[in-house]
């Protein structure tokens, strides 16, 4: 991943520990919610981990396995 | 780009509309607006024609460019 911007940084990891809340919530492992979602577990860990510039689909599939709307999961993100 | 579904093409279509929107409503154009954000010119034209699967920093570039919240720009996106 290219350098990114220490906000830019933040608001992936914000963005991920919202994403992992939520999972934790519906009671998931992350290979569990993987399945579900349709994308591969180490590419869930990595993005609950603020470690991936996630694509906008990946996001929507995310959502999609949460049960929320995508504006959910960026809530709270400047 | 990866053929993708349906309602996926549609989020980023609705998304690529709220972007045009805002930018349109600052009375910027699209090259103004890219110099803001800090974005290639040609990438925010693909973006906001939905032909874009945009990546989560991106979102947050063009939020700042905007002055809004990156939840601001998925209102409506399920």
């Amino acid at each position: 991943m290219l350098p990114m911007m220490e906000h830019e940084a933040k608001a992936l990891k914000l963005l991920g520990q919202n994403i992992r809340k939520l999972r934790r919530d519906m009671g998931l492992s992350q290979e569990e919610f993987a399945h579900r979602a349709d994308i591969d577990r180490s590419y869930i860990g990595q993005i609950e981990r603020g470690e991936r510039n996630i694509a906008f689909v990946n996001t929507l599939k995310i959502a999609r396995a949460l049960g929320v709307k995508v504006s959910y999961l960026t809530d709270g993100i400047e």
